[in-house]
């Protein structure tokens, strides 16, 4: 297995992009990434694209097949891979593969989702065939449904607060505020969040991700090479996934993501590194909670003690660790296969020193954690400067 | 790259299933390849499904984690793929670039699609998906139309009848009342054929394959340690993935699918061998055009000369190459997802030598050949007996 690096990234704005298609989105982000890799669509040897539900978004399957096609590829094998909301990291995973193995040099990544050309109703059932259809969603429950359970559990065994709980709302929108690709560029204060309008209780809208348009892609490529390409390539030092069960109800525990834990793990082990060695994490805030459980089956804190650090402001930029950087799910938006490669652009851009207003001093080593579902499946990378 | 090995196989009957959901016939499938590798599900270190529009025909995404679920798979990573009806073709490859690359030795990779649960024209629509949605779908040309742009421009340019057209689904529907697998286990004769129902001119109904529900699976492994799960392991020799534009209008030619002659090209190329090596083939038969095409891409006979050929015997059971020995998708039906896994499915049973009452003589080495949409996707496998 061969080391990988990141060589070019790209990204759109995230928002509701009403003017521009799937297929807009997805090119200007593919060329970006084409661009800053500095080669063409000839280039490349092979595409992964993450995107979970165009068929019902927009009535438009084979998108990877269409990327190649709208890129100028040549022929390449093109690949869609869907893991629900962790379709973009999975897609980055398989990615990874491809070049480790030795198969392909150049391969393109990318993830899309173009997400309000239909109501918000189809838009919250096309999202919970995230879930268990059978066992969730047709009994009645969407995802804001899941997250509050886990949420209100959180609550009960730990002593969270909703207070908490805002603060990681907070926290995303400010830091989207000093990120130009991000839907919500303003500040919120908790105050505003608690007195939003209740979604599944606890959790109220300013505790929910946006649904969103928007598309990001990487450029991979051997890192033995990638200086032939790129002044500041960043290594690829893990690259792990895990499942667990999709219905809620079959887990040990509520409390937690074990698919979270288990890649992380896993991750650690990969890179030999532990979490006191991450500077900058973008973590899947599709809820407020959801980002105090990532810190904590990540490592980052003991269970039961994330939402405090949040709170006092411990993964703030540039403190202990910063986190989510480009305003999370929460402030930069949710595309949903576009959110696990919009992390490694992130965290790229973090590495190389071009975050501009929301730079981590010093960032060495930087995280992704992409969930998909309720925690059904997680995808981590662990990415490193080389420059 | 590891050489790799098939070592387990399961498939469900095809048809239209109504008792039975897309998670039963997915268990089934996985569980008769588990057994028929003699493992079980904690042994299996990733997963790979292939399905195409889930999402639309039940409501269900995020289908990999779910089939680990189901199958009792331990936290491993799970990843679905999409590339139209190419979707089962796909996560073979997948499959196979996992343990070639020496990071997974067990791999699991599965097929399903359950298309019986909408009304024909949601299926239409969603089939639509797999091309070009808005150049193609919106304005008014569905897949049978598309597959009769090709045909009628290979009867212009080659002189094919719809006699010859005919004579594919006659072989496919006597292959198939071998199969106890296949959808339709009943002869038809060229008559039959040209006297039914028109669809797209030139195609009729018995030139198309059926909507259809079912499951495949099979089990992968390093060739070096297959013979400790099985007597009969069959060695993976290529495994070649290509694409062409979505759109039929911006292609050079429409008598022939690009796609398919790059990704056969490369596949003689990986395994050293040449058309007439090969002893049985399954190819992509979604239309009869669609086999015709195929032989002729894939190099079996020159441009031009398929139909003739076909219709004069060549492809039958034991006759110079077998051909859609399972039936095809024609007589053994086309869940869109499981077909490429079933292809893999039906050679390694015919390498194997328990192909009963449609067993090729002798055969040592087999094809396999998918095809998304109208032909954007193309996946190649060469198969060969080691026993």
């Amino acid at each position: 297995m061969r080391d990988v690096a990141i060589i070019g990234i790209g990204l759109t704005r995230f928002g509701e992009r009403w003017e521009h298609s799937l297929r807009d989105l997805m090119a200007e982000a593919g060329l970006s990434a084409l661009t800053d890799a500095g080669i063409n669509g000839k280039d490349v040897e092979a595409l992964y694209a993450g995107i979970m539900a165009s068929g019902r978004f927009v009535g438009q399957e084979h998108i990877a097949a269409l990327l190649a096609d709208q890129l100028g590829f040549d022929n390449i094998p093109a690949t869609r891979v869907e893991n629900a909301c962790a379709s973009g990291g999975t897609a980055l995973r398989q990615g990874y593969i491809a070049v480790a193995s030795g198969i392909h040099d150049i391969v393109a990544v990318g993830g899309v989702e173009k997400m309000t050309d239909v109501t918000t109703s189809e838009a919250t059932t096309a999202l919970g065939g995230a879930g268990d259809q059978e066992w969730e969603l047709n009994q009645g429950i969407t995802f804001p449904g899941l997250y509050a359970l886990m949420a209100r559990r959180h609550m009960h065994e730990y002593g969270t607060t909703v207070e908490q709980m805002a603060a990681v709302a907070v926290k995303n929108h400010l830091n989207a505020t000093k990120n130009k690709y991000a839907q919500f560029r303003k500040e919120i204060t908790i105050d505003e969040v608690l007195n939003s309008k209740p979604v599944a209780d606890p959790l109220k809208i300013l505790d929910c991700s946006p649904l969103s348009d928007g598309a990001a892609a990487v450029i991979l490529a051997p890192l033995d090479i990638a200086r032939k390409y790129t002044d500041t390539p960043v290594k690829i030092l893990a690259s792990t996934q895990a499942t667990d069960t999709l219905c809620l109800a079959e887990r040990g525990s509520i409390t937690g993501l074990k698919a979270t834990a288990v890649a992380g793990e896993k991750a650690y082990k990969a890179s030999g590194l532990k979490p006191g060695d991450i500077d900058v994490a973008e973590v899947h805030d599709c809820f407020t909670i959801a980002e105090i459980l990532a810190m904590e089956d990540l490592g980052f804190f003991k269970k039961g003690a994330a939402a405090k650090a949040i709170s006092e402001g411990e993964t703030a930029l540039n403190a202990r660790l910063s986190v989510n950087t480009s305003g999370g799910l929460k402030g930069c938006g949710h595309p949903v296969g576009a959110t696990g490669v919009k992390q490694a652009v992130e965290i790229t851009m973090q590495l190389r020193g071009e975050a501009e207003g929301r730079q981590v001093s010093g960032a060495e080593i930087g995280m992704t954690h992409n969930v998909g579902g309720s925690g059904a499946t997680a995808v981590v990378h662990i990415l490193e400067r080389t420059n």
